[in-house]
C-alpha cells in the first residue's frame, strides 16, 4: 500500500520514550475517515530538546507529548494554554506558524467528562495515585468544585499533590467517600490486571466510581461497580475524549463519538 | 486509505523552496514495492539550520536536499562523502545513529552514466551551463578524464566553473567538440520548452549528445540528434540513477531499472 502523502500533508507526531502504535493508528485512520491531508507519526527522540527543534525547523503541525516529557517541554515552547498551566504539565503541543502553545488535553477530558454525567460538586472524593495523571484528575476535579482525600502510600508525590489543590492525604480509603478515582495502574493489562482499587464496601458506599484505567475499559473495579449498581465513568471515556480534542487542536476538526469509537477500535485491533 | 506508518516507520524528507511531488510519489511507490517500512515527505523548510536541527532531533533517516540550500547545509552536518566534497555541494544528508553525512548523487549518476555508456574519455567536451548542477557534471566528465569549454553567457559563473576544472570558457560552442552537454533548461516543460540547445550542424559534427533535462525525456535536443544518428543520454537516466542512489542510501536497498522506471512512470503521472 502506497503511502498517501503529498507535499501539502501536515505532519503530527508523537514524542515518547517507548512509542506505543495506538496513537499512530488512531490519528491516520480519523485523517482517512475525514479526507484530511494529514500524517501522524511516533518518535522516540534521544533529545526532547533537539526534538522540540525538531517541530519547528521542519513545521510539524503538532506533536503529542508522553512521559516522562509532560513538563520538559514547557522552557522550549512558547506558551501553555490554561488547561497546561494549570497542572504544569503538557501533553500536546500545537505549531501554529512557528508559535509553539501547549496544551493538556487530560485534563480537559477530564473536566469535559465531569460536566457531561453531570456530577454533583458536593460529593466528597477519594483519589487512588499521586503521577502525572492523577495531578490532571484531581485539578479538573477541584476546579468542577470537589474537595477530598489523596490516597497514595508514595510520602512524598502524595501530600505534594494534596497541598497543591488543598486536599487531604491519607494512606487508607477515607470513610463516606462519595466519589471514588483511580488513578493507579491497578486493573491494567499486566501484573496488575486482577487488583481491585477500591473494595466492594468502598464501592458500595460511593455513589460514583471514576477509572482512568483504559485497557481494558472494563477493569475489576468497574466490573464490580456494575455488579454492585454504582454509576461508573471509564478510561476509555477518558482517553477517546483526550484524543478527539488532541485531534481537534491539530485539523481543526471535531470527530463525531462514533468517529471516536472506530478509530479506538482500529487502533486497538493492532 | 489509511497511510501504513506505524512507531518503527523510518522517515525520509526533501529540503526544497519549492517542493514537487515527483520524489514523494516516487519513494513512498517504492516503499510498498519493496515492502519497506519507511515514509517521505517534501518539507518547505523556512530556516535551514533548525530543518537540519530538526533531522537530528527527530531522527529522519534521511533528506533530499535541493535549491538553494545545497552548499547552506555543508557547516550543519558532520561529514562529507568524496562525492559531495568533490564539488561542494550536497544533494543527500543521511543520518546514521545521529550522524549526518553529506552526498552528491547528481555527481554519481553522471558518473556512473559515463563508464556504463562507454564514453571515451578522449572526446572533448562543450558543456553549456554554468550553475549548481554544471557544477556536478564537469567534475564528473573532468574526473572521467575529460577537457573542455564551458559554454556559458553569465560572466561571473562561466569563467569560474571553467577554472575550477582547467577548462576554458567561451560564449559560443567552440568548433571540434565531439560531447556535447546539456545543463541549461533550454528544451524543459515551460517556457523554454522548443529551444534546442545545440545547433543541428553542431550536433552532426559530434559524436555524442548528453542531456540533463528529465522534462521531458525527449527535449528537442534530444529529438534531433537521434534524428541526426548521434547516440544520446538522457536526463530520465540521470535522474532515475540519482534517485536509486539517494533510495539505496537511505535503506540500503537498491531497485531494479524496472523499478526505478516503474517508479518514475508513477510519480509522473500525479
Amino acid at each position: 500500500m502506497v503511502n498517501y502523502v503529498d507535499r501539502e500533508t501536515a505532519l503530527c507526531i508523537s514524542l515518547a520514550a517507548r512509542p506505543s502504535n495506538h496513537g499512530v493508528r488512531f490519528h491516520n485512520w480519523l485523517y482517512a475517515e475525514l479526507g484530511l491531508n494529514y500524517l501522524y507519526k511516533a518518535v522516540a527522540p534521544t533529545d526532547i530538546t533537539a526534538a522540540v527543534a525538531g517541530i519547528r525547523g521542519l513545521g510539524i503541525r503538532g506533536a503529542g507529548v508522553s512521559m516522562p516529557y509532560k513538563q520538559d517541554v514547557i522552557p522550549l515552547i512558547d506558551a501553555l494554554d490554561p488547561s497546561a498551566e494549570r497542572i504544569n504539565a503538557v501533553n500536546t503541543i500545537v505549531n501554529t506558524d512557528g508559535e509553539l502553545v501547549g496544551y493538556n488535553t487530560d485534563y480537559v477530558a477530564v473536566a469535559s467528562l465531569l460536566k457531561s454525567h453531570g456530577v454533583d460538586p458536593a460529593l466528597t472524593v477519594a483519589v487512588r495515585g499521586s503521577g502525572g495523571m492523577a495531578n490532571a484528575v484531581v485539578a479538573a476535579l477541584a476546579d468542577h468544585g470537589h474537595a477530598g482525600t489523596i490516597v497514595a502510600r508514595n510520602a512524598d508525590t502524595g501530600p505534594a499533590l494534596a497541598e497543591l489543590y488543598g486536599w487531604e492525604h491519607s494512606t487508607e480509603v477515607p470513610a463516606g467517600a462519595q466519589l471514588l478515582v483511580n488513578v493507579t495502574p491497578l486493573g491494567m493489562h499486566g501484573d496488575a490486571a486482577e487488583e481491585q482499587a477500591f473494595s466492594d464496601a468502598e464501592i458500595a458506599a460511593a455513589s460514583l466510581v471514576f477509572d482512568v484505567v483504559a485497557y481494558p475499559v472494563h477493569t475489576p473495579l468497574i466490573r464490580a461497580a456494575e455488579r454492585l449498581g454504582v454509576p461508573t465513568i471509564n478510561g476509555g471515556e477518558v482517553i477517546a475524549l483526550q484524543a478527539a480534542e488532541q485531534f481537534a487542536l491539530y485539523t481543526g476538526v471535531r470527530p463525531t463519538p462514533e468517529q471516536v469509537a472506530a478509530a479506538e477500535d482500529f487502533a486497538n485491533t493492532d
